[in-house]
């Protein structure tokens, strides 16, 4: 039975402790109720894990965050400008723009930092600095943290659950910015993990991993990893209850795993231009490494997406992309359904219903099975499909 | 000083004593003049190479040609099924239209089988056995067979070079079809290559290999890797020169560079819906392998795709792009150029005349320089822009 349950209209100040704000600095270009500046914070010093993008080329926010040891403060993100490619002044940038953090908000503990939008702008840092005395720190301002981070994202990403520990209940928050250049490798796009319960840092730094791995490292919007993704959990202990037995962090674990795939298929649900969502879904490979790797695989295929767009059954792009994947693969014992419906066997097509399928396809989500039929490996992954949407959209913004 | 020339209207029967032709059998839908099987021998037997694709999907004609040994007489090809996806059935009729080409033309040495078209649909055994006989051989006939190779391509693909060395001259000739589904690892999309030298088949292996790492491997219109891509090169040693001496073998390798380069080209240039031909040299890189990983990862980004097809010069995506390539990268040692103009210097942005690059973007060929900054490493890649007309095309074909 699960433990957790998910908090109505939940967000990372759900757990206790947590505040957080969202203004308009100025980055992007002002439109009505635009916000481009977040802080999230937490009244006890937080431990806390990070992952970031596996590019080569990292935000200086980045490079910023990796220099911080101990336990920090808090967080602030801004958006519009993803304080990339512009030398060493956006380390700089960085470090004065945390520190004034610290001074206004009378910390010992150090603030992270994230940025999010267009790489080769110098980010305005005399805006951002006047503007962080402006924040109103409120232990309801998930919700407009949530709204600062967001670029091309046509809506939020929040999800929070309470967890039922026999020692009593905790809390974990969660919140995320996707939309393009959404292809995750170790970090992912932007996420802001919270948790009331009580954690050490190592502890924090092994479940994280290995829960991105499912959820953001398993979607795909368009191929391409950003120069800025960034996951952050950070646990305050506010909830007097600590998690240190075996049994205690893996029952955090699976809320955790709830809160990171949420997130994950609510940034593939919100790819850009997106007409369907695919779920890919894949078992009997050799391990769950393989079947990450093939479902990863499937989802990530232009000619898979495009196909899906144009409500085209056509399970051979899906072999296609199954053989593309770095997993062992027997041809001949491959299954496909989609929607639940079989469209091959064997690794051949067999005889099924063209309509139903067809039908099928008119639906959002799109479920595609495979069955590799090695041994009982399991593993799924998110995506969105290649619409022309996506190419105007992406051939006129500036990212 | 180059040793070689190119023919002008050159094909794979350029070469002495191959002999081709491309006839309708009918395994595409009927249409004006539209082939679909090709033949393409030499009088005399050849010593031969080819690479496949890696993808671990292969086609069933792919399985039969892995089973050829010692030197064939030639080569035939269907488009309009892959022969791929259709159980054990697929390689039994691959051995079979391969047989009945021998019998037909009264052959000790075996043929090769190469397919193109929908993947999981069973290949028309009866249609094409039945039409090996009506083959004409001609040794003009290479024109006829590029037209029976391809599939959605919008032209043919066919060059020849003559090449005179101090013992006399000799041609190599090549032709290649493409269009979809191209990311070529190892193999390619289809492609021939013939010659009237005398080489051994290490010696064919081992610059084939090497060739095609240049070439077809660095093309990129999809980011998919197909499951019937084949390289085949055949030496029939009819112009009486043999290649023994590293100075003849080295003269060889620079026409075979060019014709598959050239073909490379070719193939990026006609990818489905293209409106540029993105050229991505890099220079400056720790070694080739690393330059060759830079180019082809920027010609693969869908995010600098679609920049370039909505004329956007947009660096910070070509920076992200390059950071994800398997390489050694040094953020702030990085040169953009676009079109000669340059855009970006120690990885940052540069006052540079927007309008002129504005301009540079209206040209059909778009070639975006690199220079890594860390040591003399050299690779060149060629792609596609993704194009509204690309979402288009392939949401409506069953590949």
């Amino acid at each position: 039975m699960k433990k957790f349950k998910k908090i109505k209209n939940g967000t990372v100040t759900s757990p206790e402790g947590f505040f957080a704000d969202g203004i308009f600095a100025g980055l992007k270009s002002a439109g009505e109720d635009k916000l481009d500046l977040g802080i999230l914070l937490s009244e006890e010093p937080c431990e806390w894990a990070a992952t970031y993008t596996d590019n080569k080329i990292k935000s200086s926010s980045i490079d910023y965050c990796k220099e911080i040891e101990g336990k920090i403060k808090g967080i602030i993100v801004n958006s519009g400008s993803a304080n990339c490619c512009v030398g060493y002044q956006g380390l700089i940038d960085s470090r004065d723009i945390a520190t004034k953090c610290k001074e206004i908000f009378n910390s010992k503990e150090p603030f992270l930092m994230s940025s999010t939008g267009v790489i080769g702008v110098e980010i305005p840092v005399g805006l951002i600095m006047n503007s962080i005395e402006k924040f109103n720190l409120d232990s309801n301002g998930g919700e407009k943290f949530s709204r600062a981070i967001i670029t091309t994202d046509s809506k939020t990403k929040n999800v929070s659950v309470n967890v039922n520990s026999k020692n009593g209940s905790y809390k974990i928050g969660g919140v995320a910015k996707g939309s393009g250049m959404i292809h995750p490798k170790m970090g992912t796009m932007l996420s802001y993990i919270t948790t009331d319960a009580g954690l050490n840092s190592e502890d924090l730094t092994s479940l994280l991993r290995e829960s991105v791995e499912n959820s953001f490292n398993q979607i795909d919007v368009d191929g391409d990893t950003s120069t800025n993704d960034t996951v952050v959990v950070m646990a305050n202990g506010k909830s007097g209850i600590n998690l240190n037995t075996p049994d205690e962090i893996n029952e955090f674990k699976e809320a955790l795993d709830y809160v990171t795939k949420f997130l994950a298929k609510q940034i593939a649900e919100d790819g850009e231009g997106i007409s369907h969502l695919i779920t890919v879904e894949v078992n009997g490979a050799k391990n769950d490494k393989d079947a990450l790797s093939v479902s990863n695989a499937v989802v990530s295929s232009s000619l898979v997406k495009t196909a899906i767009f144009g409500k085209d059954p056509n399970w051979g792009r899906i072999m296609m992309a199954i053989g593309n994947a770095d997993a062992e693969i027997i041809r001949d014992k491959i299954k496909i359904f989609v929607n639940g419906i079989q469209i091959s066997e064997e690794g051949k097509s067999i005889s099924f219903h063209y309509q139903s399928v067809l039908s099928a396809l008119d639906n959002f989500q799109i479920d595609i099975e495979i069955d590799l039929g090695i041994a009982s490996g399991r593993g799924i992954a998110w995506g969105s499909d290649l619409t022309e949407e996506y190419v105007v959209f992406n051939s006129a913004y500036t990212t």
